[in-house]
């Protein structure tokens, strides 16, 4: 199975649902196929974009096989696998190991009394019992779970099986530069870090040394234009790509995951933009407000195709 | 199947578990084994105590699978299939009628905007979904979600499938004075409530309508006392029973069911009093604290068997 | 002025309100001389019971005044100070001490991102700021401030003007027991630990290691035979004195202050039971529940009088 | 008094404090009178951004004497004071009106039981007591209470001074279509909303009915500039002010106000970045990374001088 670098683009996949709130495979094999075609670096399945709170377990295994079975060994495949229970959670990185999983991504759950002790031997247990590279998902505003910088790095440093941090603690680049500085301190241990929050602060995430995205951004290219452009130094370039984008990012970054689902249904990813209840899809309403920003950012591109990003920008800016 | 009539002593049952966190049949067994010996009106499985949110669902169906299975057509078994996605609950839901449940107890999940038209919708779509009666859980203890009384009135009156509500927001004893006035009101629907946060308010519940318990305290045979001596009519006699057990009540319902999950074990029902990580165990620290309160109000009584409460409360009085 | 030892009764009052929500001031006189006839060791005035929240810095240094007058020299004097700015908490400090304060209570303020560091900073400064003794609050509920032993021994150990811990995150009695062994290391310092939380783990907590109680329960002559008891070495005395009231202490406890407001009014201290919107007086509708609650506990005693504890005990068994 | 029509640029300003977290009042002037040059609208003092919640209620007052004493009756002055007691939100906004307030901004606090009854009570008795207009804030972010859509439309039908909603709960631009709908049905009144966050989402906010900006953006000229383009219909130019200067936005609305403190001393408004405690300034290690954006956005720009916008921009593309 292809091992994950933790260094590129790795969308993290809505899950695809039919307007009756069924999974709809042909639309995850669709989604997969298009992030094969523009060439990310892996995908990531179940992750908060991907409803997996709202998912039976049954259907979580299906979306982990249909995923492998599409990408084949062509790139990694990274499974969320948080669940409130440890044990849980334990079996579920189990499940998705033996469907081809290639990393496990694994946040916190918030209980009544804060424990650090307690976080971090949830780590521990992940990580003893399932033989996969462990993405540390820091995501406070998801999971109500604050954690502090020494907390982080002695769970990098206790468990060599985390590979990664996922980086979604705000400020997310003030709070990179400092995992930075404490990883890298006699005793720790250095990973790459990702940046989510669906890009709203990639620019300043990949100053401060994000090695990447792993993030549900409904336009992926834009994400390798904005990373290809950053590391070959076009400092200026780079800064450019992500502003013209940022109106689009800032508008798809609203909560819920309505607003991207129907930007994937728009680029013909998606057969149905349905959100699973209690969650709700975009208002009806606000279509066409995000049309206009469509056109603005993009005018006159066909979204169903994969982006050329230079293109786009010499278009908007004549 | 037999159907719950929602007055009585419905206790909510721990799932035991071996030192290894494994599902432990035979205790589970043995407990539901004493539910009937004592004669309860019937049994929760899957609630808060059950520690229902960290198991997987294949070891939710085999604790009903379990249950229904040893209890015969005995009693009723209402199960806790409460769940973040809608359609996952109603999953779990048909899951629990094919195996046997007499009821289904729901509890709403907190979402970021809260919504009461979201949690009405919830309600809804259960009651579609399945043809068993339903507990409305109400316990913002650990939902986080707060309902307010023309909340409940109305999903009371629009599902004719809630049976019941588990009135557990506090002050408990007034709210359910102001639901009684809000269901009785031309319109709505009077439905029966059950008390739960451990027997904490009890006494005060009762008085104000509450048709019985439905809760975890390790000792049934208490409320079925007191609830006996209620509604006899002896006011007195049931309050001094409800006094005499108090301080063990207060004692138990502190937050985290290890205490509880000792308790049983010290009764013989339970052979390990494991709670899942990330949960604790009680600390072997309070053990002794806990063996002198039994004492006090249970001098010189074998516990493992089920209790005479009168003969309790005469040898404790003399 | 009186020094507090910390092991003892000390009363959390309530602040009285006419109807308008007007700052009573005949009221508050007469609950302080009424603590004073009954002989407890200090009073606790603008705690969470005492709606200090609700109240502009003004009227908080009435209250100081009043309390400190009234008392003259014969008992400490505890005030509450906390503010969600450490500045402002330091300026509160300064004026409770130039009104006659004995000592402060200080409690946190839950920020966005919990740091355990700036609570630490958080005492320091108030202990530098001002020569008074501090009482550390510990109240998870009312302040969502969550601090583990560790960290509540690192303020004790670095702050020696910390004298008391005001022990109220559950479960209680275990705690203190864990912060007993935690103070009791090398390199820390032992500090008394009063019980709150409205007597509910009293017992509990006395066995534990807690010095008294320094909670609102509107029957402080009830904690005094509790506590004279345990202290006497008659430990059955003090568990039948607790169990006795403890159906008062439960109803007491139920979050909001209007039931406590209700019972003062009742013992004559307080002309009126208004609490300060957006809280809530006592529910009509549970005015009859309260009086047969009193006359089970306390028959036909007169409860504007300083309570006999023994002789109500006696007359109650018979 | 001039009378504020809630259709403009509304800066909420930050309150200076000297390296002792004492009030600045030669800051604050300076901030007024450069707003007064800029030609604002109107200014709000004591707000999140303001730190009104870290401040005791003689340095409130201090602050409305001096701003509305710099500004004289040349603009509006808008006043925050809200306070978790419905009392003292009454007196602060007493203290503001006699202190020169223009209108008051009033926003409600979480309880531990939610409940619109209460909040619509509250508004109705700040209305009642003070004669001024009064900014409804909706700003669950940091009051942590969510108002329905219903709730709000019936607090303006039932309050004649309710003259404005600050719309701060996300997704703000479909709130507030939601909101115009709800507010323009028969019985209810419209309001006009203005935007908040910061700018995040301004351009959203505008295309969906706000009538201007009430938010800290250090740069009040872009928000000014963007607003003209707008209302004279050239849409075009209109997103393109916007999307320069989001870079900056979404660095500057990141959470606490230490990032933007420190762009007014960059401006030369305020002689100390201090935040008050437990608050903290903008990291150092974050400079740098201020000083590049500030450049990308503004190349070779005196900052100190109010900004033309349109040169800034030509700039920037040359």
């Amino acid at each position: 199975m292809p091992v994950p670098t933790f260094h590129g683009v790795y969308p993290i996949l809505a899950t695809p649902f039919d307007d009756d709130e069924r999974l709809d495979e042909a639309s995850l094999r669709r989604m997969l196929a298009f992030m094969l075609r523009i060439g990310v670096d892996g995908v990531t399945v179940l992750g908060v974009l991907g409803e997996a709170n709202r998912m039976s377990d049954r259907e979580r295994e299906a979306v982990v096989r249909i995923a492998r079975e599409t990408l084949g060994e062509a790139i990694p495949l990274i499974v969320g696998v948080s669940h409130p229970g440890t044990r849980a959670t334990v079996e579920l990185a189990e499940m998705a190991a033996r469907c081809g999983a290639s990393a496990l991504m694994v946040a916190p759950t918030a209980e009544p009394v804060p424990s650090e002790a307690r976080i971090a031997e949830y780590y521990a247990r992940v990580c003893e019992g399932v033989g996969l590279p462990v993405v540390l998902q820091d995501h406070p505003a998801s999971t109500g779970v604050h954690m502090s910088v020494p907390l982080l790095a002695r769970i990098v440093a206790d468990n060599a099986r985390v590979a990664c941090i996922k980086a979604e603690a705000v400020p997310s680049a003030s709070r990179i530069g400092a995992l930075r500085t404490a990883l890298s301190a006699p005793g720790s241990r250095e990973v790459p870090m990702l940046t989510g929050l669906g890009a709203l602060y990639g620019q300043f995430d990949l100053e401060r040394g994000s090695s990447g995205y792993n993030t549900g951004f409904a336009f992926p290219e834009v994400l390798q234009a904005h990373l290809a452009a950053f590391r070959s130094g076009e400092a200026a370039l780079a800064r450019r790509i992500w502003r013209h984008f940022l109106p689009l990012i800032v508008f798809e970054q609203q909560p819920g995951v309505g607003v991207r689902k129907e930007i994937l249904r728009r680029r013909g990813l998606l057969s149905s933009a349905r959100v699973r209840h209690p969650g709700a899809a975009m208002a009806s309403a606000d279509a066409g407000q995000l049309t206009a920003l469509i056109d603005f950012v993009m005018p006159q591109v066909d979204i169903t195709r994969p982006l050329d990003v230079a293109a786009v920008m010499e278009r908007a800016s004549s």
